[in-house]
């Protein structure tokens, strides 16, 4: 298997430990479990905190984005596996002093499973922590189904305006409410274009013919709209932005925060195609653009493909899209 | 051919258009060619301009250095070819009423022909720009003959901290200087894990076997120390800084800036693991490590492998390495 690594086993503690090393100066690892990852406080630390757990594989996302405006803290499972109900329990009791707690969670079973499950532990211990769980993937449950759809690259307006809104030192209740309307407001659709490997089997995550991609598949190579002949890029964002567009009511005049995510292989200069192909289609129907974000932050090892999320924006989101955030992987 | 373009004639231009639209708070067009971005001034334009020529389908570099803190122009060439030295030198033009020009050019035969072409032409025209050539890859040339070397990863502290040094006001030989101390303690190794796919041809870069490595690689897939079987992360780890520490001298206490650079589809997980290596190995020499830089950056399409930098620094260039930039890509 070629990948840089030193056996299949360390991994994630190996890669935790250059991360923690790297970013000392902004995060470190809980004093209970080194598999928890923690920001470090500049000012006094009144604010909601913010937490997810997440399967590694995927990086920089979330790992990545703990520290000022984001995260409080990630708790990390294996590659492609949802850390356990005890291990997010852990990283909840670690803030049970505050009055309120808000785990994400990023819908898919184990994701969910897991994390229902730690705030079920937090509840017998009269800790306050509620979880929002965050769906976007238009490929994976109809139209009227929306919350059975999958967490996708779209999350990232969750996380980046949660963080911003918690660090104003809202409540809770605004927080659960603001999430919802983020949500409701946004949409991703995903292409696979060829296979990355696993770091643990050092097989191929899936398989596609070298003519074809795949419209709508999830990370872990769930199923979505099918396989198709690949086409120029303007073609494809074309039938992509078609599908978003009928499943989500756009007017003349809104203003959509766009985000072009690279799955692991495919190049920047791929990611700017797609966004110029991206902004020519939103112009046609005179919808604008608020500062994209674009560049590789949910990957799925080396796999190539990407996905475009649209926030249909409001003045809230888009003021606290912009505040700044000290977190080592992400940046506007 | 399995990328998201539109065709292989406009790829640059589409990419570039792209790049403008998103990042339209920062990057402009020039006004007298497409191929040159320029940086957008917040305050008033007194500095030395820095500006590089490079080919395109390393991104980010260099396009998306252009900003406040790094770069002031760049001038984008073709797909992996120096732009010309009448583009370059168009883009120095831009530039004819400051009292001093600095083209920075990383080594490599067409971009120092074309760089050094465009330097003549505006001392024709009595335009003072001077270039310093950047060179820091120790596979591709033996010490002692250091300038012959390769123009590696290691170049990104030269942009970053003489963009911070002319924003401060510094005049042209005060950054000629700092630019060669830099060079002169920056040392670069690199490694081929997989080749990547050019985007015109179609073709695979280089070919390699699939247990195979290949040391010392240029980003064109020039030669270096030759094709080793994979081995766990330490050993190559290992293997590489025994190179560099053979090929300049560190002593103890010596504090230096660690760069991991990604070549394209190196995940990031394998570049921290790749760091926490690297920690284990310089703190046995009692090496201290100053803020380092891991990501993808210098890219040749999706070409699997990674890069180490090495800057034995001094208290400025700490300083100034740490100063804040606005620029898209670039982010500590």
């Amino acid at each position: 298997m070629k990948k840089i690594i030193n056996n299949n086993i360390n991994i994630v503690d190996d890669m935790l430990s250059g991360y923690v090393k790297s970013h000392s100066d902004r995060v470190k690892f809980s004093e209970i479990n080194k598999r928890i990852i923690c920001r470090k406080n500049k000012k006094q630390f009144n604010k909601v905190p913010i937490l997810i757990g997440n399967g590694s594989g995927h990086e920089p996302i979330a790992v990545g984005w703990v520290g000022e405006g984001m995260l409080d803290a990630n708790i990390v499972g294996d590659i492609f596996s949802a850390p356990s109900g005890d291990l997010i329990f852990e990283g909840i009791k670690i803030f049970k002093d505050h009055s309120s707690i808000l785990l994400l969670i990023s819908n898919h079973s184990g994701d969910v499973m897991n994390g229902e499950m730690a705030i079920e532990m937090a509840e017998d211990e009269n800790i306050n922590a509620k979880c929002l769980i965050m769906y976007d993937d238009i490929a994976s449950a109809p139209k009227g189904n929306e919350a059975q759809r999958r967490g996708g690259a779209g999350t990232t307006f969750v996380y980046k305006i949660l963080g911003a809104l918690s660090e104003k030192g809202a409540d809770i209740k605004q927080l659960l409410s603001l999430g919802k309307q983020i949500i409701d407001n946004t949409r991703t659709l995903s292409v696979a274009i060829s296979p990355g490997t696993s770091p643990i089997t050092g097989e191929k995550i899936f398989s596609i013919k070298e003519d074809e991609i795949f419209i709508g598949m999830g990370v872990h190579g769930e199923s979505g709209y099918g396989r198709q002949k690949i086409q120029p890029s303007k073609k494809i964002i074309s039938f992509m932005l078609d599908k978003i567009f009928d499943d989500f009511n756009y007017k003349s005049g809104d203003i959509v925060i766009p985000f072009v995510n690279g799955s692991g292989s495919t190049t920047l200069m791929e990611l700017l195609i797609i966004f110029n192909d991206l902004e020519e289609y939103l112009s046609k129907y005179n919808i604008q653009i608020f500062k994209p974000l674009i560049n590789e932050y949910i990957t799925t090892q080396d796999s190539g493909g990407f996905s475009i999320s649209l926030l249909n924006s409001s003045e809230e989101m888009r003021k606290l899209w912009l505040e700044p955030s000290s977190v080592p992987y992400f940046h506007l």
